[in-house]
Order: C-alpha cells, then structure tokens, then sequence
C-alpha cells in the first residue's frame, strides 16, 4: 500500500502551506546544480544555497536549477524566498504523493510529474516525483534520489550547437518533460515483455503463481494509469491556454508531448484489457484442467464400482446345498471363467460408450 | 441500511421549508460557540440565543459561529431568522441525510459537506453533517455532535500572527472545509491499511470471513465515493463562478482544496479497483484450493477402487473342486502372493501415471 | 413485462396526435375537480365537463384542474380544446407508457412524471404516469387512478395563510411535483428494508430463493431508474432556460427539488451496486456452502475406501493349506485384533493428515 | 453474420460514388408509384421511368414517388440525375448495409433508416433499409423489398381532408419516419413477450436450450440498438439546426418522433440490462440444480461406504478356531443381528447428522 | 506483444526531432514513385532522390510522391528538407509505432494512418503504417513496405477522364484516405467469418481450443480499435475546421470516409460484444458439459453403491449354525433369489426416482 497512498497524517491539522516532507525518508545530502548557458557559453557549478551571490537573475543567459532530494526543507524554502514561489506550490513540491499536474502561477508554470522506472531486479516499478518550474529565464527541477534521470539532457547542453542552447527557457522545461515521458515507454515496454511472458507461460500450462502474478501486475497498471491520466489532460490544458511563457515555436513540441502522453495512456488502458484477457484464460483454463483430471478419475471409479459389484455378488455365503436355486453358478465348472467374461464385456462396453459420448 | 440512506418518511407531506430535523436521534445540549477576531484581538463567548444583544452584526471584525447540534429547531430558527437565511437552507441543514453541496445564495455561500471519521475500534467509517454558512464578515458552522473536529482551526486563532486572522471570512472558510477534506485523508489511510493487512491475509490463506470483509469495505467505499463525489463538482463550479465573497488571495487556496479532493476521488476509486481484484483472487483461490483438496482425495478413492475389486475377485465363493478352471489361483501356493504383487504394482503404477500427467 | 413496457400496438398506424388511451385498463368514472383559490378565497367544486359555464379563465384566482383518470378521451379532448392544448401533448396524456419528460409549449410548460407507489401487502413497486399542465394562471393535473396522492396539497391550499395560497401557478406547479418527487423517498425507503432484511439473510443463511428475490430487486431497480433519469436532465433544462412562467421566487424550490431528484437517482445507483455485491456474496456463499459438504463428504468416503480395501483383502479365500505363503495371517491367532489396530491408525493417520492439510 | 455485417468486397477498390448495389440478391421488377396530391386532388400511377413526361417538377401540387427496390441501378441513376442528387448519396442509397444517417445536402435532406419487422415465423427480426429524400415539394422513398410499409400512409392520403394532404412535403417525410419508428415498438413489444416467456421458463425449469436462446436475443438487441442509436442523435441535430425544409409547424411532431427513439433506445438498454440479468439467473440456478443433485448423490454414496465397510469386516476369513481372539463375533448368536443393529444406527445416524447440518 | 507494442527504447535519449526507424527491421531498396499530371497528361518516373532536377514545385501540374519504405532514412530527409516539412512529422513517419493522427501544420496536412491487411494463410491481421502529405498541388505518401496498396488509384490516374485527374490534390489525398478505409472493411469481413465459423463451432460441440481462439481475436479487436478508434475524432476536427487545403467540393467526400470510419468502429464494437457473448457460451456449455459427464458417472455409482452393500452384507461369515438368528437366509432355499429380487428392485427404483427428479 505504501507506494499506492503517501500517508499524509503528518501533514493533518498543519496550516496550509506549512512545509513538511511527505514521503520515503531520505538522508542524502542534497546538492542544488546550477547550469547557467546560452548559445555560446555554459558554466556549471555545484551551490550550498541560492542568494545573490551565487545566481544573478538580471543576466541574459538561461539557468537550470536542479534539486536532487527534497527532503531538505531549508533548501525549498531558500529557493520559494529567492524566486518568489507560492507556498502551495512548495508544500506541493514536499508532498511526494501529490497527484501530478501543471498549474499556472502567471509568473511562471508550476508542473508536478512522477518519473516512472522499472526495477529489473524486484520487476517492479519505482516512482519518484519531479517538480518543474518554469519561470521566464530560468528552469528549477526537483527531484527525489540521486538517480540521473537528466544526464543526456545535460550532455545535449554541454555539446552545444543545438535547439537546446539555442532556445529559450520553454525548450529546456519541454525537453525534461519529454525525458520523463520517455522513460514512461521504457517501463511499458518492460511491462509489455512481462506479460508476452506470462501469456505464453498461460498458453502452455498454467500454474498456481501465475494468478498472483496478473494481480500484482494489475495493480501496477492501475497505479500507473492514475500517474499518466491527469497530465493527458493538463498538458492539453497548457495547449489550449498558450502562456506567454511557452513560445509559437515550442508549441509543436509540447503538442508532441501530448501525443506521447496519449500513447502511453492508450497503452495502458490496453495492457489492462490484456490482462483482464488473460485473467478469464486462466481461470478457464485451471478449469479445464481440474475438470479434464475430475472426469478421467470418475470414469475410472465409475467402470469399477460396477465390477466389483459383480465380484460381491459372488463372495456371498449363500449356501448352495440348501437348494439348488442358491447360487448355482458357483458349482458350475465354467462359473469363474464366465463372471470374468462378463466383467470384461461390461468394463469394455462402458469404456466404449463412454468414447462414442466422448467423455473419454 | 440507516448508514447508507436516511430514513425521510418523516419529511414526506410537509411543507416546503418546514424545519424538521432527519437523522440520528441526539438529545445533548447544544452549544454555540462565538469567537469575534481581527488581527489584533480575540474573544470567545458561549451563547445561548442569537440576538441583538449577543451578536453586532455592524462590527468590522470577523465572527465564527458554531454550533455543536442541529437537532434543537429553535437555534437553527433563531440563527436563520437573524441572519436571513432562505428556509431551504436551514431545512437543509436540519436534514443530515442530505447530499453535498454548495449552493450560491448572493449575500452567503451554503456548504453541506460530510465529515468522516474512522472510528478504530469499530473499523467503521462514522458520518457526521457540517453545513458552512460564509457571509461577508462571518462564518456559521454547524454540526451534528460533539465531536471536535475543528478544534485545531481554534488554536491556530487563539495563537495569532497567521493568516488566519489577518485574512477575510472566506480565508476562515477555506480552513474549514480545508480542515474536513484533510480528514478524508486519515480515513482512507486506515482503509487502506485495511486493505493491505487483507491482502497479505489473502496472499497467506483464505479465509471464509475475507468475502465478508472484502464486501463491508466495497460498500463503505461506494457510500464514501458517493459522499466525495459531488464535492469534486461543486467546489469546481465555486472556482469557475469566482463570487464576491471569495477574493482573489483566497481563490489558490480553494483550487489546493480542490485538487485534494479529486485525489481522494481518485484514491477512492483505486481503492474500489483493489478490492474487486482481491475479490477475484479470493474467489480464484478459494476455488483452487477446493480443487486440489477434491483432486487429492479423488485420487485416493481412484487408487484403491481397482484393488479392491481385485480383492473382490478372490472372495468369491467358486467351488474350486467343481473344476479346474473355477479359481485355481486359491489353491496356487503363490497365489496370495501374486495377488500383492498386482496389487502394488497397479496401486504405484497408477500413482506414477498421475504423478506423468502431473495430477499429484 | 407489461410493468416495464406499455404495450403500443394500439396506437401503431394511427395518425399522429390521434387521441387512443394506452396503458392498463380501467373503468372508473373520472371525476374533475376544479379548486378555485386566491390568497382570500376557495372555493372547490367537481364537474363534468369543461367549459365557459364551468370555467371562466378571466378571473384573477389561480385554478387547479385535477381529473382522477385519462381514460375517458373526451374529457382530455375537451380540456385540449378549452384550453388550446397541442394534440401531441393530448397524446402523450392518454399514453400511459411514455416516458417522463418536460416540454416548453411557450403559452404553457407540459410535464409527464411517473408517481411509485410501494404496495406493502404485494412488495411491489406501483407506477403511475401523472401529467402536469402549467399556465399563466392554471395548473392542470392528471392522473391514472382514484388514489389520492395530492390530498395533502389540497389541506394545505385549505388551509390557508401559506405560500400555496399567496404565490403563482408555478408554486403549486411546484408542489406538485414536489409531492411526487417525496413519494420516491418512501418507495426507496421501503426498498432499502427490503434489501437490508435480505443481505442479513445471506449473512447468516443463504436460501435458493435469494437469488430470485435479488433478480427481482434489481429489475425493479432497472424500471425506477428509467422513470427517474430522464428527470434529472428535463428539470436541469427548465433551471437553465427560465421560462417566464416560472418566477425567480419560485426557482429555488424548483433547484430543491432538482436536488432530491439528483439524490434519488445517486440512492437507486447505490442501491443497484449494493444488490449487485449481494448477488456476488450470495453466489460465492452458496459456492462456499456447497464446496463444504462435498469436502466433507469425499473425506469420509476418502477415509472409508482404504479401510474398504483392507477388509476386502482378508474376504479373499486362498486356499491356506495350499502354501504357508498363502494368507498366513488368517490362521495367526492375533490377526483379526492386528487388522483391526492397522485399520484404526490408518483412519486415524488419515484424519491426522487431513487436519494438518486443513482440510477437516 | 449476414445479418449483422453486409458483405462490402464488391464495393473495394471501385471509384467513390460508383452505384454498386450492396446486399441481399432480390430480381423482382421495380415498381415507381408517384402520387401527386395537394388538399383538393390526388393522383396516383406507376412509372416506369423519370422523365420530364412523367413528372413535371413545376406544379404545385406535391409529389411522393416511392420506389419497391433498390438492385435496379438504372431507376436510382435516373432519379439521382433527374433530381440532382449528389453521387454520394445515391451510392448509400444502394448500399443497403449502411449506417442510419441524416445528412444535409442543403437543397435537400437525406435520410437513411431501418425498418424492422419480426417475422413470427421465424422468431426472427428482418431488417430492410429505407432511404428518404425530402425536397421542397416531393419525397422520394425507397425500400428494399415489395412489403408494404406504407399502405397506411397512403390510405390516409387517399382519405383526405387530414394534415398530410393539406401541410407541406416535410410533413410526409415526419409521416414516413413515424411509420418506420412505430414499427420498432412492435418489434420491440415482441421481443418483450418473448423475453417475458423466457424469464418465466427460467424460474420455473431451466433447459439447455435457454441459454443459447438468451444469446440470440442478445446478439439481436445489440444489433437493433447499433440501428437505433445514431438516429437518436441524427435527430437531434436535425432538431437543433432548423432548416429551411422543415417549417416550424412540423417541428414538435419530429420532437415527438425523437421522444419515440429515446423510448426504443432505453427500452432495448433495459431489455438487455434483461437479458444480462437473465444469463446470471440461468447460470446460477443451473449450478444450484446441478449442485442439488450432486450433493444429494454424493450423501447417498457416504452413508452407504462405511456400511460395506462393516460388512467387509465381517466378510474376512480369520479362522474362528485358531484363536478365540480371532472374529468371536462370527460365533456369537446375536452377532448378525449386532451388526445390523449398528449398521442401522450408523446409518440413521449420518442422517440425522447431514439434516441437522442441513445438508439434507 | 510486438505487434501491439513498437519498441521505442532505441528513441529514449535521443533529441526531439531526431530521425531514427523505429520498427520492424526492413532492407529492400526503397522506390520513389512520381506521378505528375492534370486533367491532360500524366507522366510518372522512379527517381532516386528529391532535388530540383527531379521535381520542379512551381509547375501548374499536381504531384503524388510514394516511397515504399520508411527504412531510409535518407530520404525521408531529403523530402522533409526539399518541401520543408516539420522535424517532428519527419520523426513521426519513421516511428512505425505511432498512433494514427491528423495533424495540420498550415502549410501541408500531415496524417498518419495503419493499412490492416488480413493474412488468410496466417489467419492474422497485418499493420503497416501510412503517413499523407498534403500539400497546395502534392501529396506524398509513405508506406512501410513495397505492398501494393494504391494500385487501383494508379489505375484510375492512368485511365484519366475522371474527378482524379480533374480536381485538386485534396482529391488525391481522400482517395488515399478512402482506399486505406475500405481495406478495414475487408479485414473486418475476414474476422467476421471467423467468428461466424467459431460460433457454429461452439453451438455445435465445443472444444478446448475454442477459447484460445476467442482470446486471440478478442486482442486482435482490441488493438484494431485502438488504431481506429483515433481517426474518427481526427478527421471529424478537420471537417470541422476546414482548412484551406482542403476544398468544398471534396468535402461532402471526407464526410463519408467519416461516415465509413465510424461504421468500421461501431462494427468493432458489434464484435467485441459477440467474442464477450461467445466466451460466456462458450463457459457455460463446457461448465454444462462437464455437469452432465459428471452427473451421470455419479448416478452410476450411486446405484451400485447400495448394491455392492447389500452384497457385502451376505458375504459376511457369521456362522449360521452358532445360532438361527445367525444369518438365516444363507440356508434359505429363496435366499439368493430374493436378494437379486430385491437388488433389481432397489435398483430399478433408484432409476425411477431419478428420473422423476430429472436427474437423468
């Protein structure tokens, strides 16, 4: 349940706005990057706190602030002063359960987004919250852990001569939006071959596990679903709405964005159906199986009982000498061998009718 | 039943606006409870009775209301008649079975929410109606018991120097509704952890009793969704329709409101997805285990029904002396030796076919 | 079926607007009342027929015009006539099979409702079609039957001193309604019983009979829900469109009744999701219930067939003088008392087994 | 499948607009009635051909031209060219598994619908698609086959002195559409009864055959409701957007004709709501049956194994004489007796045993 | 899952706009087709790249460039930098995986479709994608593979004398469009028949495979709707926006791709509905089957249960001269008469009172 629901108790009865970490505890020292370009420069630095002696907003070259924890109140709390941001927008930024969104704050775009990556060890899916803020010059991103999600991005920045470097501040927000989207085909993809596996798995023989194995699955896709739905619409939102601090030029891109979104979503909606599918197979054939393995026993008691009925009526006491009525066949020379034959007859007899009605 | 639908035969051919209060029988006194602030200064006075001599309507500080009870019709009278509430509402309020709402009266806004509460010795969800009346320069809460939900909202008056008291009634208003909302929240967290100690039990062994839990938690959350639901609507009209009594200051604050519902909207529904997957897996292993349990011991029964009809076969009473053809197996000196050895080798070979067939 | 569907071959290759009744035969003399009222004065008499001498339209006064049945198509021709109804709204009142809907026929509004009535002796929801015709001045009200559903309309409008008395046509156009809408509550309130008795029934005891009386629950479940969801839209529409002959004072109370309607609709939803998990439980019990009794009985027969077996190996009848091989035990003089205690510990390890396995 | 999906391969790979027929193969000669009527006159022949010879589009008066076949592709070419028919239409015109559609071609409307007629014979729904056109002073009409859906409108016609001699060319196309819409509730009144039949054979003895009934029932609803639900907003469009063709007079008759589509579309919605409900009720009192007797069966089998059980005990051949410890029993005078008395109570026993646990 | 699912990992870390295949893995050389003409003349040659020599855009004449391979990427940016098509479409059209779109980039239209092919040796559906621009006076259209789709449109381009020839570039474009659509129809005959085929199959006698079948078309319906299902929401945003590129009079033709479109879902639909009928069949008549095999073997065994037990009873070896009540009827002279009399008798009654039960 732990990674379905963030437990918010912590957060109960505070005011509004106060800044509390909801989420995985975590003790890493958190690092603040600060890439500061434009389409010919670019300097990088490591910073301990954001003021103005470490970051000159008046500059005309671009900034991207990356956050990599947000446990560390102090840090949001510096950077909410410095920039000016709502103190929603920072409680939200605390509350790693938070559903994903995009707000408008007029001065800049507030966006919530959840980095999906598969674990290929445990097969499992980790999620980790990425805030975005897009201002007119600058770009903050906050994330969770260490892991490098936007190394290429960083990459694309240092070899210059491209998009990147060239555009404005929009790009970047569009080009880490895209990167975390990206990711999402990645982990579809690795759902996908799971269940190609399952499928072929369930086609052959179908074992106790696999059931179990649909529903973890199943919830998986539940979860995610829940991740990737509200930003179809809020990016769709951000199309409509067109800000002034997303350019004509990046529209297409973000349009692209939305595409993607939509893809994954359609995805899936039809990894769900898939296994849905592949729930009644199993169940019909488990089925099927225990029916198969039920039918063949009971036809064997059932071509028995009969004989060793036969065989009983033989083993009776009566006395042959109180009358000659009493079971005669058992003095008869051709008794033993007769009972033999007509029990063959009817075992044969009933196998065959049990072949022409096709239970056998 | 009287959780999910109150009883309103008591309504039925009644005047429209007729105060008549539905619901739960309660009989304790009832309190209300006036706190006047500004910025600078705080009072707090239980009264009895709203009038002229209690309440000054033309003062400039802010007011807030609350009554612990609906079920005295006098009090909700009194309150209507001074402030000029439409009788509609105050019915309303009187009837807490009603659905939630917020309705725009021009002068005030009228709000019915429910508050819930899971009640941990029980493990049941408990319902209580507030209705929120916001003027212009006041707020009027009423709810059904004792029960105090609002009393941190108190401290964080008393204490000064927020929000709270340097902002409007609407700001007061918010915090309210902010303050029910975040219950949600505890609620669905002990639900969930509900649901989590269920799963593990279900993975472990199924129990008769799970379906039984499984269908109770179905039903408190389809009477939850429905108590959440309309909320998510209502408060989406308020931010739409932007009246005067809520200002500009206030309005992201709703909007944070709002997004918590949809996410408890949301978690509702993931929630009611998980339990009708743990239904499936209930059903899908109960059935297996019966199924390997019939499997089992009609294998036993399948094993020795052939031995003993050959058992059966030499208990007959063939006279051996009629003819050598009657039974010489009897009188064979390796005859009941024999019979063992048929007998073992069919009882292992047909373990070993089933053992093939993976039937054990 | 004739409940859940009018039969209409009647009115098939008919012209349009020709005036046939549809609907369950009846015979009953109709009587007109006609109440003649204004805030002053009442007066009330029944009459035959509608005309100049019996009706003057001129007057001030409001006038509601009730007939206690619509089979009789001159009196519903006459009054279409008198008062310049459209022949298709004429049609609809004798339609006893239509479905509920609000027309806007801009001289006059044209409503048909169903009024539920829960029979106790039959358990059995009733179904009425009402027809209301609200005119500047004039309510027309029509009904199936002689049961009287608006008796407390009427004491009140005797009454005197009261909204009914003082405000237009469309108020008591309202109260109307109002009535009818009321009378859904103590249908679903009766249904709500019904299915309370019957889920403490499945609790503890699950009967063949369930199952039908559920199936028959959900069906009336279906047919209510068809008769209250077009109402739902048709009331939002005249909210949105404000009709002249529904004044400002009287919208309120019309948004009230929207409301119960919107509750009436949400409670039969939850009453279908409620008899649908009750259909579930039935089902798994009965399944459970069922899976119990043959486990139990297969682990007798189970334990019974090995010991059938034993016994049967010593009614064999080797010849024990052939051979010392042969069936030494027969002669052995602890042999009964050693089958016996081989017997007893293989039932005994049996059963050991089985309570380990969980199966007992 | 025939019936739900018409085979469309003659039609791929040809020029849009290309006249194919598409369908069920017919070869009877077609016949072209045209009446040519206004309120004083009416005219009736059969034509051949569509010339400027045998209609003279000038006059006054109004034209119905009706055509009894649409495989001749000549007649549909000649019209289409007389009238200025767009190629697209005619091509639908042709296509008789096309989807119902009301399109504008501004100069005329263009309609495609269903006429479904149950064949009592076969139990069996036949579909027939009509096409009408509605210009400013004719309507042409064409059908499938030669049956005569229309006889009555022409009766009224013939008649006289009623709206469709004396109203406009929009009238008798709502006529015609009324007539194709009322024969859908006698379809739909069929259906009904034959569901009725259904039901009650269910509660009473459930048969094999039933369900395979209930599924071509179903199957037939969901594809009645694949003809009816476009025209339901196809009618409404016509409704919302007004044009020319259609004057205001006619108006609330095509509303009420939209009413009757809303009526069909729920009905078929609540009989397969019916339908749904019937499948869940045969298959649990099939497996409730099926469980009976199996239960009863196997209660048999259980009391009387530990009887053969007793009697094998007494059926071995311990020898009395080599030990007294050895079967005493067999010895003893009331050993016989002894062990039926305990058979006896073994057996009355488990009786009581399986009643009180209501097994019984 | 590679047919439902493209791999996009090879995209992940890449920049927006970069041209990478993504798909199945193709190397036959690609053609690029010219076909320049008017109402006129027509000329068509292979070119192996796009440059001013091979293609003069300011000439009078349209011009429809086909590529029959994707693969290369060379060309694909060639023509994206010859016509100055955006990167991202040129990024869209060789991602293979895209779902199908319209998108309008004001100078061109840019759509990308899937071509289904139904494979009769494989009994499966083939997807390629299409990607169409169109241009003021070109349409280009790109395929996958060197499968003949467009022949007959070739066909009627070199026959000239028709709309093709005559009319603009939009016309091409819908022809294409039109082609693409009425291949669903032919694949959708195809599964069509399949289904008719499985569901004689099932009502026939039904086999274990039958519900692999089921499952398999059932994912083959899923994932064609999901590349059908986007296209009816696009084309009907071009209807309504109406752009430049696209002319009245081709119009009316684009309504009925519309209309063909949303037949193509809706029979979709139909289909699922039918797999979803066919799968409950399908359940309930194995489940129906596997009752009656059991039932019967049941029966048999019940009848001889009490037999062998009435036989045990006189196999047991009381000794008869110990006393006369010892088992009187071994010495009977009637005594095994009487016991066949009444085994038969206990017999045939058992089969009577099953068959009164209608157990048999």
């Amino acid at each position: 349940m732990v990674r379905y629901f963030q437990k918010m108790s912590k957060k109960i009865s505070q005011v509004p706005g106060a800044l509390i970490h909801v989420g995985e505890q975590r003790d890493h020292k958190v690092n603040i990057s600060l890439m500061t370009y434009d389409a010919d420069e670019l300097s990088e630095v490591n910073i301990n706190e954001i003021d103005e002696s470490t970051y000159s907003p008046d500059e005309k070259s671009l900034k991207w602030l990356h956050l990599d924890g947000v446990h560390d109140i102090e840090h949001i709390k510096g950077i909410g002063e410095f920039f000016g941001i709502h103190s929603l927008a920072l409680e939200d930024i605390l509350n790693t359960g938070h559903r994903p969104k995009i707000e408008d704050f007029e001065s800049y775009q507030f966006a919530i987004l959840k980095m999906l990556r598969y674990d290929t060890l445990d097969k499992q899916v980790k999620v980790e919250q990425i805030s975005l803020i897009l201002g007119p010059n600058f770009v903050i991103s906050c994330q969770e852990s260490k892991y490098e999600i936007f190394s290429n991005v960083r990459q694309r920045l240092r070899k210059g001569h491209n998009r990147l470097r060239k555009w404005g501040s929009d790009y970047l927000f569009y080009t880490l939006l895209d990167t975390i989207v990206d990711n999402y085909f990645t982990v579809l993809e690795n759902i996908g071959e799971e269940l190609e596996e399952m499928e072929a798995d369930l086609m052959n023989n179908s074992k106790q596990d696999s059931i179990h194995e649909l529903h973890k699955t199943k919830k998986d896709l539940v979860y995610i679903r829940r991740l990737v739905w509200p930003l179809r619409e809020m990016i769709g939102n951000v199309l409509r709405e067109e800000t002034d601090l997303i350019s004509e030029k990046t529209s297409p891109f973000l349009r692209d964005v939305f595409d993607h979104i939509i893809q994954v979503a359609e995805t899936i909606d039809t990894f769900r159906d898939m296994v849905g599918g592949m729930q009644d197979l199993y169940l019909s054939s488990m089925s099927n199986k225990m029916n198969e393995v039920m039918k063949v026993l009971t036809i064997i008691a059932t071509i028995f009982i009969p004989l060793t009925f036969i065989a009983g009526i033989y083993g009776m006491n009566f006395n042959t000498q109180a009358s000659p009525f009493n079971m005669p066949e058992l003095n008869s020379p051709f008794g033993y061998i007769g009972v033999w034959i007509i029990m063959i007859l009817t075992g044969v007899g009933m196998i065959f009718y049990f072949k022409r009605k096709k239970w056998l």
